[in-house]
């Protein structure tokens, strides 16, 4: 009768190096595979050999069954596969104090240790989740966990909780934008930007080519604007922070069940259950290797520190030159293409140069991500952490640390920076001598960020998911099928008795590595983001998101079930270090989205224009008391607009809060400038201390074992106290 | 031979109920008393003796040996003194989880449960600790942890832990104030204040009565102000908000070690330990009792918490009445006192009514105190709580809310309220159409701030000290012994054979019960709030807080050695929701002193003075520019002031941003006044978020496990593993 297979070592023998795989304490049969990835080493082919000998014999004795094929003399690769017993694995069991066995009448055999055989099948699986049929459904997160090991089963359980609880957001996110769009026709700010009765003469928006112009001809992008900037969005960004700690308690609650379900409470640390692991099981390379790390002193180690902070700090230089780069391209192409003397060419400039430019920041974006993804693991090479777990914390950290700031600097910029630096007309700032610094769309730069940020966050999920993740995938699969028909093909002539029917683990083999869950996190928590650190600009990113994940999780799902090699089980107590981050982000989102509604949008300015200087306590006349006075005479020579359409223009206007040409310091900021930025500051503190208040109290509310949890554990325990009274009794 | 005694149960008979206290399981002879207390029982006398036995059989059959005094006929005090015998100690113990026995053989005898014998004497304890000589040692944590139980054990440990943290802020708040002495001389506004040259005839304080005044007249108080009111103030505040965090990141480690060394990580949970204690020991009227009130439902305690909410919002009426009610006193003794000829009874006025305002707020405050303790208890009475633990938990929460604001709001009010409804000269306002509201002294609120909260707070812990804990308790002990006296003599005529040599038992009956450690707690808790909250008006607080607490921690010790009754040992795990209320504290404190240092002092002023406004760069001018001009002729009728020492005033100043009688809109708020407050706003931006980040990264980069113990828990760990897989390989 055929061994069962639980676990197959694989090696490249002749050739290179035996790669050992840290091994898991798995039981289903066939389908396992070790990576033959692994640091190079140096050794000469008989070591190995000999090396591969001692190991092999440390597996047999400790109860182990191998079974190999007949080595072929030429190079290729090795298969054994390995079976673990029964007893073994519940001694292992118990050790690893999967559930801590008073008694061993009562308590063993474990529900931890899934049974072997074959009705947990990949194909079960495949039907039952991986499939876009059941999208709708929950996910089978215990069929999950059995098949691919508690941390993977995590990270389906908690996406999918953060899509569930997309949900109401998005309907919010939609509402509020239908109500923008209902209420668009009777917003008066609107209507007086539409109105040409009102009949305002702009100031020109560059030097000498640029005419003055009509505020009216900006009416579309008003209404547009105001999509996204209407009383509701404040309303929903204040929504959104408590939605931010209700999903994080929620979460904590969602992990404390499966926690229990699924046995996780006294895994001590994960460390001690590897290092049980690896001590018993194999790997005295690895032992005496990180022995060898123990000993590093702080000496050895502050070369990498260094290396490390230096390069971090190089890469956010590289990071806000990329953003400055396109800031230039940009303004260049403005000045250059607003010659061009066609005025229907003039009229689209601004869009086109817009869109450009979002398109290659994009491009700038997911370029930079590859990169620094790649320089993360370097750096974190190079601090030589102690464990595995330590290496993928610090690798997270960085990494994250990286790509977010790569991923929002460009929609920072235009939040909070943009047509910031401008200066009056008059007193324009000049980069670099010749070039203007850019202003705004004129309806405000909300518009432009709103704009910015749908385009990265669709484009980075849609180009991510779909070339990154499927395309690139298949490619690497097709180079590889062609070039082990190549090998394949020499392999023949050379021997013909290494021929044997292809077997399960063969075609496994050719499957894609895992390479961790780190990526799929990193992808979410980005979007998580997108969803809450902007949201005030943007009230559909929720929207967006759901639909993504929805696929998401499906897409995912084929390609742990059919298209890499089945991942060692690893054993976590929660989602570690990424709570935290969603923790940090949503702290972050609260001051970003306070600084949003009171900076970019027009929120504050249209309200204390409402109730401190409208005559009527309406709205009307907030447009004229918006825009400051500047008299054509006082423009420097060749800033002037050199040829215009108008006529007899002495006086033109722009949006700010400035003292008019004739008043006693023509010019400076006026009295309404300093009470507008009073309130805007008042509104920040005002907004961020309501936020996190009620955060707190969310958090506060939701108790953090749900009673039905908390009730089954008091009765387990009375069981168990029963159990040990009637023990006693009987002894 | 005589039985050793581990408990004493005491009951009345003959006369009212039994009374039966909920047991613990400690072994130290000779030195337990059961509390009488408990509720009132309707139960006739003989009803009462056959619970008694039933109760009394029950013990006997758990296995313990019981001892009694014949009962007199008439009534009295009728001790039982209990012996828990080794066996079932043990056993108690393991069914507690004290340490889970995986064999019996390697971990039993418990290091817990503390060994009889008589080497931990009250007396040792008292000489080690209870006593001033060792005010500078460590407290002998472990044996206090061994003869009063872990819950005494923590107090006593965070108190230690909190009084060495006040060390360096006391030091720092020192050096501030120092700092304040040394430069008061140097520092240009107070000069200018002083300096006669300039005479700034200043606007009358109240109406008719008043009259102008000079601006060097306030010279000294001025002086006074800058001593706690200099730059070096507000990096005082981000420093406490960054020991706040360090502070409680500190104690997080300090328990986790105490923890482990007191082998409190496997306490479940309070509830089920003592649920398991309760049950195999006692109580079936308890158990009966608590399933009744498991069954009331939301419907049976919405009354409860609808008088619950309503009690505690009166209450919060009562505080902010009695505030009002001594400004409206501080107001109306102005108003009357100023009317007093004599020039000199005048000047001193305003110091008179203020520090006798402070003293009543401070009676009226320790009155309170003891009334909302007295209301928290019943509210939570009425709640009907599940356990003992949620009792507790609630009645803390409760009793936090009242006391708090009870002792803080007074000095709020000075700090953001008091003379900012003042309004400008000629637009009085007032209250009750005759009282003009009351404005802050002449050189700004931060000088009053800064009586009131240093008077509260000394007021307070002398007073609580001195009169609530010493005072009292002796006046109490003294009543009880006279009423003793009293009926001995009574009983002693009644029956002779009662008539026994004194017990230890008989001699700590007569001592106070004990009372919990929640007033303990509050105190310092409160206490805390005084040395956080208003740090930035009140840089010594923590200082004060200093000498208080050594001296606090030897009279606790030497009430609870000497005073009270042995308390029952609680098993706790941590000091429970005092941690989240210090951390409430804590983030609170971070905004009230953005708040203390931009509104209340005059930083912000002065520094938008230098940096906007001054020709020079340097603070010259500051006084003339804080001060707005008001003209004389525009006083309504009876505010300006009746008769006056000074000629020819037509102008006269006041500290306040306002437009000049001569402006455009006099009298309206100056552009000065937009841009400083814009400046105030933003700086309570900054301060508040850059408290919080920098909390966040000391809360962050601070482990909550120490190096130490995590090494020492992974050995043993080791250990237990290793002893297990021999323990395997002999089986």
């Amino acid at each position: 009768k055929p061994m069962k297979v639980d676990y197959i070592l694989c090696y490249n023998y002749k050739k290179r190096r035996i790669s050992l795989h840290r091994l898991s304490l798995t039981s289903q049969p066939e389908l396992e595979a070790g990576l033959p990835e692994g640091e190079e080493s140096q050794l000469s082919e008989e070591e190995k050999a000999m090396m591969r000998e001692e190991f092999e014999s440390g597996l047999l004795e400790q109860g182990l069954q191998l079974e190999r094929d007949k080595e072929s003399r030429s190079q290729g690769i090795g298969f054994i596969r390995l079976h673990v017993p029964w007893a073994t694995l519940s001694r292992e069991a118990e050790l690893q104090k999967i559930k801590v066995p008073v008694k061993k009448v009562c308590l063993l055999p474990q529900k931890h240790t899934c049974t072997p055989g074959s009705f947990l099948s990949n194909l079960l699986l495949y039907e039952e989740w991986a499939n876009y049929g059941v999208m709708f459904k929950y996910q089978p997160l215990d069929l999950i966990r059995k098949y691919f090991g508690e941390a993977i089963g995590l990270y389906f359980a908690w996406m999918g909780v953060y899509t569930r609880m997309l949900v109401p957001p998005s309907l919010l996110g939609l509402i509020v934008f239908l109500y923008g769009v209902l209420t668009v026709n009777t917003n008066v700010p609107s209507q007086e930007m539409c109105d040409d009765n009102l009949n305002f003469t702009m100031c020109p928006l560059c030097d000498a080519v640029c005419d003055y112009w009509k505020l009216s001809s900006v009416c579309s992008l008003t209404r547009a604007s105001y999509l996204f900037d209407n009383g509701a969005t404040t309303l929903f960004a204040i929504f959104m922070s408590l939605w931010a700690a209700f999903f994080l308690e929620h979460w904590k609650r969602r992990q404390m069940c499966l926690k229990h379900a699924w046995d996780l409470t006294t895994v001590l640390t994960t460390v001690v259950a590897k290092r049980v692991c690896v001590c018993v099981f194999v790997c005295l390379f690895l032992f005496l290797w990180q022995r060898e790390q123990e000993s590093l002193t702080l000496e050895d180690r502050l070369p990498g520190y260094m290396i490390n902070v230096s390069v971090v700090l190089m890469m956010m230089g590289v990071t806000f030159s990329a953003v400055f780069g396109v800031i230039l391209y940009r303004i260049t192409m403005l000045s250059i293409w607003s010659m061009n003397p066609d005025p229907e060419a003039k009229a689209s400039v601004r869009m086109t140069v817009t869109t450009t430019a979002i398109i290659i920041n994009l491009l700038v974006v997911l370029i930079l991500d590859e990169i620094y993804g790649a320089i993360a693991v370097w750096l974190t090479k190079l601090e030589v952490p102690k464990t595995e777990a330590e290496f993928e914390e610090r690798l997270i950290l960085k990494s994250f640390l990286l790509k977010s700031m790569n991923t929002f600097a460009p929609v920072f910029y235009v939040a909070f920076f943009k047509g910031r630096f401008a200066g009056p007309p008059g007193d324009y700032v000049y980069l670099f001598g010749h070039f203007r610094m850019e202003e705004c769309a004129p309806p405000g730069c909300l518009i432009e960020l709103c704009i910015q940020l749908s385009m990265i966050m669709l484009g980075k999920q849609l180009i991510q998911n779909n070339v990154f993740e499927i395309v690139i995938p298949k490619l690497k699969k097709m180079y590889r099928t062609y070039k082990e028909k190549d090998k394949g093909g020499e392999e023949d002539e050379d021997e013909e008795e290494t021929k044997r029917p292809k077997q399960q683990w063969d075609k496994d083999f050719s499957l894609d590595p895992y390479e961790g869950l780190s990526p799929e996190y990193m992808e979410m928590i980005i979007q998580y983001g997108f969803v809450t650190i902007f949201v005030a600009s943007f009230p559909l990113a929720p929207l967006f998101a759901l639909l993504n994940n929805v696929i998401e999780i499906r897409l995912d799902a084929a390609k742990f079930t059919t298209e890499i090699r089945r991942p060692d089980a690893v054993r976590c107590k929660d989602i570690g270090i990424w709570f935290n981050i969603l923790i940090g982000i949503s702290k972050f989102s609260v001051i970003t989205n306070a600084f949003v509604i009171s900076f970019t949008s027009d929120f504050i300015p249209r309200t204390v224009y409402q109730y401190m200087y409208s005559q009527t306590g309406s709205m009307h006349g907030f447009t004229e008391h918006s825009l400051s006075y500047f008299n054509v005479s006082n423009f420097e020579a060749d800033s002037s607009p050199s040829s215009t359409l108008f006529t007899g223009v002495t006086i033109c206007r722009y949006k700010d809060y400035r003292d008019p040409p004739w008043g006693a310091q023509p010019y400076s900021f006026s009295k309404q400038y300093w009470s507008v930025l009073a309130a805007r500051l008042a509104f920040v503190i005002f907004f961020q201390n309501l936020a996190m208040f009620l955060s707190m109290l969310v958090a506060w509310l939701i108790p953090d074992v749900p009673r039905s949890l908390r009730e089954q554990v008091r009765k387990e325990n009375m069981l168990l106290m029963e159990f040990l009274v009637q023990d006693e009794q009987e002894a």
